[in-house]
């Protein structure tokens, strides 16, 4: 009989995660202090991460043991499942094969956990009292909050004042895990009051709300900021998604011709991508694997590899990355996730070197594969994924052209319980593409340092 | 290392469903037709249900064998995992062993698709255009849209008016499946018209909105009705949890010592702890078998045994079961979910031959053994199972007492990410405890019709 779901024992987990970096042709380009524009060293990132973390973040070493403690959290939700997207592939009347690996099993409904948990473990483990972070939608602080209940950790999160208001049930979600949750810009930091001041209506953004959540972390040594994507660490962290997937693409007989995956901060792509990527590095496999991204935040496609800062305030180290300048606000009419200004430098750095591809999808393409993929495979997408599936039925198209049974793979890193306006948005026809314009990018650009 | 999750294969799923009623001491009560209060036959049932669930509801063979189209959904989510809760355990100090059944996993997130598929499977295959059914939050309505979209068969769902206004993600959800959702009472059907010209605010009740669904039903050859609880077929589709759980608790080398469920109509109930209840009495394990029903809806502990109607119009047959009266509007301010006026009378006839017991627990306090749970074990649940957590942390606390290490399995028959605004009131301490009087039950008890 058919095989749908390709499911790996607890004792298979991988107890390693996969650092690419050594792996890599060139080296990435250093992070810089945003004062004298030197390398940072670990000291300037030591006000934010705990040791542990920033170790991780420069590491050279090709495998990072995952601590028992984590283990024992992954195994709530771990390992995953790999589907097969039978009934999709029927739909679509293609040869080709979509597998999926679905990460929304987690408690909070997508990948983040993944570097949540040992985020909160190394930050419990080196005395740290109180955890501050950002969160968009609020995938990331229902995330950061579960995991620092498994460590008796406070936290306290940010959310962008658009999402906290439009979605009151995400901050409920992070209360039953015991986070205190705050619309951002909040009237709890100076940065916050001067825009408040100039806005008191102010929607926020993600790099605003980080701005905010460092700077409550930094003065005191016994709180840390946590991030939910963009850096070394998290995506390594993710990297258990693609480590898992290999692992079940092997069950299930079958090489990726082609891989997507949604990228918006990057941590998502990375997970699923990078253990592929080291094996075609290694020559074991050639699949295509390409990024994906909304029209209305294509850093990658649409950005410029600069050094440019984090946050809205500067105050974090600068990374060379695709930005789109860190005063970028995207429009509020985007409903897909996936608005950071920035690229991970880690992807960029990826990108930059030709490794992987990149494409940007528009909403209302998203949300209509998003529809065909619930009414088959039944499974409601998070909005940031509805651009992975897009992405897969497009190769799947193509394939249908062609007469291939390509292999395609991608993550579907959430479920979309807590973003039912966006579909419900959709499905009143009142969903409106939004392309950034050349003219909108070069504005935001204005802010990004000349070096 | 200490195991978390026990998971089955995906050819460990059975394939036969697992009907009790041959395998009872005395035979439970007939139906009645509402007009002659003679025995209803299959010809009674045949304008709302196709002939083969018709079939199943009066059946008299042990097993029934699951479809292959069935089974080939049953995949997406099937086998679902049994856990152990560790970390629950750890936070209450006892010497119990919790584990629990975790329906959630399913695409609606509940345990309803295990009878919502095989319900559309038997009218698709019978040539029906059409299903027709009620929901109060949501969980059955979305659970059978999902299954309707897997068969091609149109769906159309009255939901209860309060849940409809207090929930409209859930219209959504049930929408991106190609659900039509309508308020209840609705000006769609005469009955519905009588009671908004009485009170055009009216909030509804499961009762009603099943009068509504079945009168939209009836008069059409090729639509049908389905029932999401309640009846014998149904009970029986949900055994498949019971099967599964029986397999996995062999996994983990235990046998339950008290076995609780959390009750509306009786289907996760029915489903969980129907096999195991076959285990008992074949003399293979002596588990205590307990129903758990809020203190604000209590059939079983505070209903009647009595003939009554499954709908507050009294269209349908009259089925003898532990029922508060038809006419029963539980009150809005009880958050919690199983709101039904009467108990499945599969599972009231088993609780009158005293193979079963029953407790009631009011609001406040399955809300904090939620929250205790959410904050350990990760999950969020629906408000419905936590009647069972709060039952189960009652058994944990017990053993505690007695030092004794007392196996407990319980059914986490689904996540609460669409019912968030219960915990929202609880947060707030504006969840108000209602147990319901004497009184009122004596005045809707006033409807049930004397036999």
């Amino acid at each position: 009989m058919t095989q749908h779901k390709y499911l790996l024992n607890e004792n298979q987990i991988p107890t390693q995660w996969y650092n690419i970096v050594p792996d890599l042709p060139a080296p990435p380009p250093p992070a810089l202090h945003p004062g004298t524009r030197e390398p940072a060293g670990p000291e300037d990132f030591a006000p934010l991460f705990p040791m542990e973390l920033i170790k991780q973040e420069v590491s050279q070493e090709s495998y990072i043991d995952i601590p028992g403690e984590v283990l024992d959290i992954y195994k709530i939700w771990r390992p995953s499942p790999l589907f097969r997207a039978h009934r999709l592939e029927k739909l679509l009347d293609t040869p080709a094969k979509i597998f999926y690996k679905y990460e929304g099993v987690s408690p909070a409904g997508s990948h983040k956990p993944n570097t949540a948990v040992p985020q909160a473990f190394y930050n419990a483990q080196e005395g740290v009292r109180k955890l501050t972070t950002e969160t968009g939608a609020g995938q990331w602080g229902s995330s950061l909050a579960f995991a620092c209940a498994q460590f008796d950790l406070e936290c306290e999160v940010w959310q962008v004042a658009a999402s906290y208001r439009a979605k009151p049930h995400r901050k409920t979600m992070m209360e039953i895990w015991g986070a205190t949750v705050h619309p951002s810009p909040s009237d709890l930091t100076e940065y916050g009051k001067s825009l408040l001041a100039e806005n008191p209506d102010h929607t926020g953004s993600l790099g605003i709300a980080i701005s905010e959540a460092v700077g409550m972390a930094a003065p005191h040594p016994d709180v840390r900021y946590a991030l939910g994507s963009v850096l070394n660490h998290v995506l390594m962290h993710q990297t258990i998604i693609g480590e898992e997937a290999l692992l079940q693409m092997q069950m299930a007989g079958e090489t990726p011709d082609v891989l997507v995956g949604c990228t918006g901060g990057g941590s998502n792509f990375g997970g699923l991508s990078f253990p592929f990527l080291r094996e075609k590095m290694k020559g074991n496999m050639n699949p295509t694997i390409r990024c994906v991204e909304p029209a209305a935040c294509p850093s990658l496609t649409k950005g410029e590899y600069r050094y440019d800062f984090g946050d809205s305030a500067g105050m974090t180290p600068l990374m060379k990355m695709h930005t789109l300048g860190h005063s970028f606000v995207p429009d509020p009419i985007h409903a897909g996730g996936l608005r950071y200004h920035g690229m991970s430098p880690l992807v960029s750095h990826i990108y930059e070197l030709g490794l992987v591809e990149a494409e940007s999808i528009a909403q209302n393409e998203c949300f209509t594969g998003a529809l065909q993929f619930a009414r088959t495979e039944g499974i409601v997408p998070a909005p940031e994924p509805t651009h992975a599936i897009a992405a897969a039925i497009r190769e799947a198209m193509r394939a249908k052209e062609t007469g291939e049974e390509t292999v395609i793979l991608t993550a579907l890193c959430g479920h979309g319980h807590l973003d039912l306006a966006s579909y419900e948005s959709f499905l009143a026809g009142k969903m409106v593409d939004h392309s950034l314009s050349e003219s909108s990018i070069a504005e935001a650009m204005k802010t990004v340092p000349v070096m």
